[in-house]
């Protein structure tokens, strides 16, 4: 596959926002490769998913600059010249933005805003990449959840992504300013942060695991998740940005379909550590949990080809395996942020 | 029809955001003579749509607030002890919010989730109703449009009302504060603001008709709008706050479709002033353009047996005859702000 883009982002600019976070930094080292020059934009914030460590290996061949997408002069600036943009700051978590609804507001819905307007102002040119996300569609009315799917969100987040999303779409569509979303399900894999469970649920039954721990699972388990390991989604932002096929468009991303249970299970066979339990939902998960959710990625794979390649047993080792080596780097053992 | 609320308002506090505004101030008279008691809260910001005049006759049975739905404070105190708010304060402009998409995600977006946190906070057994648009929409993917149909708004305004009535929906089915969505299409009548073009086609070619002014229509004229008489968008909103049916629900308003050019015509006949004229869309509207708009209001009618009652002839010659006898508490002739 990486024919296609091979030599597309030779001395090409790119700039990621989240650059230091868990997508944005594995896509610096693939970016890093095919020899872009990388401009990698965090705001270091410690319960989000920036950590320098992310970047070990290639700290000198990357320029960090460390600013808040919220910080609309320092976006002005830094959108200039970049050819490409990885727009994947934001916050993920679905809790956090049902408790401080404003902070999610801010940065996932008006700093995209802004971020655009930096690009209509100081770069119409630029072709620029946004991570949406499953949370959009809220709870599915039908199974895969295909682009067509209503969106219905079940949190602040959901929402918020929702509108951050469509000013990408509204801004390639009025100001053609090419933009192309797509909408992540759960992604997994290496240099995810491990500091609190509220960003990624398989990650953290992968930390609870490698502590030894006992693995509370909400509800009977039987949810199913798609997971989506993170070379995978790197490829898919990579093909998306170098096509004009993608202008304007949305597409799903997806992954292998599993229970919660038989992640766990499989995450602790691999471990050989941990133990889980079935618990029921806390009060403030179950009114926003969305049952099972697995998406239809068939329209990125008609127009880019993109399929997942990583098994969910081969991703899980690998995940495990980093972090087993890492584990310093990311958390202590029994404190949560 | 108003058997079924005629009670329900009697001694109730009820508050308006965007209360002396157009169809603010008309619910404000319905209200009035259900003998609930009324609080109108308006930022009376120049270009928007609040005027004094507009409750004149009833300024002794309401009381007045003048305040910005962006002043969370002001609001954690207003919205206390009120049974229902109708939520009606935001912009409606397609073209301003492409001009200045902050102020827009500020006033639809940000302060709706405000007034959802004070009421979560403060008053969580209200009722808010919200005014949805049918700008959520965006072009037509069939005709006419239900509620299904997928939102891909065109215009800044159109995705920050979606945001802004999706935080409804979801105080509501998280926190079980009671909230409705009314997706308003052209609303027309006495009252709305005269001073620009920009928040209502149809009450601009009534003010140029008036002042004998040559009233240019974008396009070929044939683009199809169902105008819905404020009378009838008033009654739904009173219909849909007294029904539990309602709550956690959006529904499609209505109206009689006519092409614009039907539309002036019509006017031009009624006011027996004014000539028009066909020309090409400037650059800037047409980018946001969305051709075609019929609602599918199937939905509301029924759950609450609503129905639109006033023809459009009707409602035309209701709204000429308040504009020629008011005109001088709306604009002056050959100003625009």
């Amino acid at each position: 596959m990486t024919g296609i883009y091979q030599n597309s982002f030779k001395g090409k600019k790119v700039m990621i926002t989240g650059g230091l976070g868990f997508i944005g930094s594995t896509l610096a080292y693939r970016l890093v490769d095919l020899g872009a020059e990388v401009l990698l934009v965090d705001s270091l914030i410690p319960e989000y998913g920036g950590n320098i460590f992310n970047i070990c290996g290639i700290e000198d061949k990357v320029k960090i600059n460390i600013a808040d997408v919220r910080d609309e002069h320092g976006m002005n600036y830094l959108v200039q010249g970049q050819d490409y943009i990885f727009n994947l700051a934001g916050t993920l978590s679905h809790i956090d933005s049902m408790r401080d609804p404003y902070t999610d507001l801010e940065i996932n819905c008006r700093s995209q805003l802004s971020i655009l307007e930096s690009c209509r102002k100081y770069n119409p040119d630029v072709k620029i990449l946004f991570a949406g996300t499953r949370g959009q569609y809220g709870k599915a009315d039908y199974l895969p959840v295909d682009e067509k799917h209503a969106m219905h969100p079940t949190d602040v987040n959901g929402i918020n992504n929702m509108a951050g999303e469509w000013y990408h779409i509204l801004y390639n569509n009025v100001y053609g300013i090419r933009a192309t979303s797509l909408r992540l399900t759960n992604t997994y894999g290496p240099r995810h942060q491990m500091k609190h469970p509220r960003q990624g649920i398989i990650n953290w039954f992968i930390r609870q695991a490698i502590d030894g721990e006992l693995i509370k699972i909400f509800g009977d388990g039987k949810q199913v998740r798609d997971a989506n390991y993170v070379d995978d989604v790197v490829e898919a932002f990579l093909l998306a940005a170098v096509s004009d096929k993608t202008n304007g468009e949305v597409f799903n991303l997806g992954g292998e379909p599993a229970s919660l249970e038989d992640l766990v299970k499989q995450i602790i066979e691999i471990t050989g550590k941990g133990r889980y339990e079935l618990i029921s939902f806390p009060e403030e998960s179950k009114k926003i949990e969305i049952g099972d959710y697995v998406a239809d990625y068939t329209k990125i794979k008609k127009t880019l080809e993109w399929e997942p390649k990583v098994s969910l047993k081969e991703g899980l080792k690998k995940t495990i395996d980093y972090y087993e080596e890492n584990k310093q780097h990311y958390w202590k053992t029994g404190e949560v942020l």
